[in-house]
């Protein structure tokens, strides 16, 4: 009987959120996972299942989501690459394909999430940038806004901006860093930088949506910092629409890569 | 008998282009004037013709249009400008709306006109860029390119980039200015600027196809300079897509304001 190698590959993935129901496959609509779950299985003859960093809300984007998939396939990884790229939609890219260890998974060994939040922060409201940022016509304070930053960041309990009603194993994530910066090109539109070891569903938004209540001086950082402290997600304001959240990097500790193209990098 | 007062209202317009057959009103489907005119006559309790600084073809943006429009109606400008905002979709903007002299023409009296052309040049398409740029894959020779924009500086004759099949007075234009840089914020993204006095329609979708046969090599900067002097639209390549171009400001010799708001300044 002839051997059969099974490959695990890894795929860096951009995709615009605008048009699907999120990462995750699912009956009610189009899904990134679903689209290049399909074109995997046309291009390798086989079913295809990808496991993903972590999925994203609907209408929330990214440019560097990683996902890798097991195939008995022994087509060259550029013809996968090349071929992925000329058969998905243009509102998805795949940037890098690499065959790892066979023990990498895309999920488990993410130690570190970078997303970016964008704030279009203007009294009118710029066309070319709705489907990237949150609109938010009044003035923001951005000094008080950073003052909670130090709040979020180590080792801390976030039940107050979990997802409502969902259920998690723990509240406690570890934040590394997170920062508050008007953007070089454009000094209306305010980036929220934040990295983690990990992120519950609409953490993100639900810290964002709280940020722009402190802006707008509806909340102090004092308030800010008892809705931290309340472990409660009914004391937290509503979260953050999704289109102004951009899942930017996923970083993982020493994987053996097996073979590798040249590392192509996609900026916002 | 009252006396009728007549207005000659001005208006600042940001749009996206994607959804739209351009500027101006045509039967066989939604464009930008139609919907602002639709609009302002529902505001104005009559029919509203606008008349812009001059036409963007279908799917081109607008950061900074200007159009204006004369009505017999008293509604103070404050009242038109919100219910503008409240009633036009989400990909248009009237970010300014003022009273000018009734002699004020937008576009008879604008004498510099600015668009701006973003190219992507990457490897790998960015689905987040892709509405705005066009996507160049192969490697640009970026000074090459910028060692063509002298020649077309000043009164020329451009002949060779205007669109195919149209009729136009007299093909020699100014241009005041050509800039081609990178972005700052994101390095892969190259962006023309360009200043006249007019532009005939295509003439800028021409210029940067032209140009990006310079970058990729297939044309030298003489090819270049040979085009421009053949005077003859055959010559030259086919446009850069509409989707990369940005009308990105009109402006006007002194006008007289009759009555104005803090003026907004719309950036990309």
């Amino acid at each position: 009987m002839a051997e059969v190698n099974i490959r695990n590959i890894r795929l860096f993935i951009a995709y615009d959120g605008t048009n699907y129901l999120g990462w995750q496959i699912q009956p009610k609509g189009p899904t990134v996972q679903g689209v290049i779950q399909e074109v995997l299985s046309k291009i390798l003859g086989h079913k295809v299942t990808l496991k993903a960093s972590g999925r994203t809300d609907a209408g929330v984007h990214a440019l560097h989501q990683v996902a890798h998939f097991l195939t008995t396939s022994d087509r060259p990884l550029e013809i996968i690459f090349k071929a992925l790229n000329s058969l998905l939609p243009k509102d998805i890219s795949v940037w890098k394909v690499e065959e790892v260890d066979f023990k990498f998974h895309a999920q488990k060994h993410a130690y570190k999430k970078t997303y970016v939040y964008q704030i279009y922060n203007y009294p009118i409201k710029n066309p070319l940038l709705r489907l990237y940022s949150w609109w938010v016509p009044e003035p923001l304070d951005l000094e008080a806004m950073k003052s909670c930053l130090p709040l979020i960041i180590g080792e801390k309990d976030f039940a107050s901006f979990r997802k409502a009603g969902t259920e998690v194993k723990t509240t406690v994530r570890t934040i590394y860093q997170a920062t508050l910066e008007r953007s070089l090109e454009n000094s209306n539109m305010i980036v929220f930088t934040i990295e983690g070891r990990g992120f519950m569903r609409y953490m993100v938004r639900n810290l964002v949506g709280a940020l722009v209540e402190v802006g707008k001086g509806r909340l102090t950082v004092e308030d800010f910092e008892n809705i931290l402290n309340a472990k409660d997600r009914k004391v937290a304001p509503p979260p953050a629409p999704p289109q102004g959240l951009i899942l930017k990097k996923v970083e993982y500790l020493d994987v053996k890569v097996l073979e590798s193209y040249p590392p192509f990098e996609v900026k916002i």
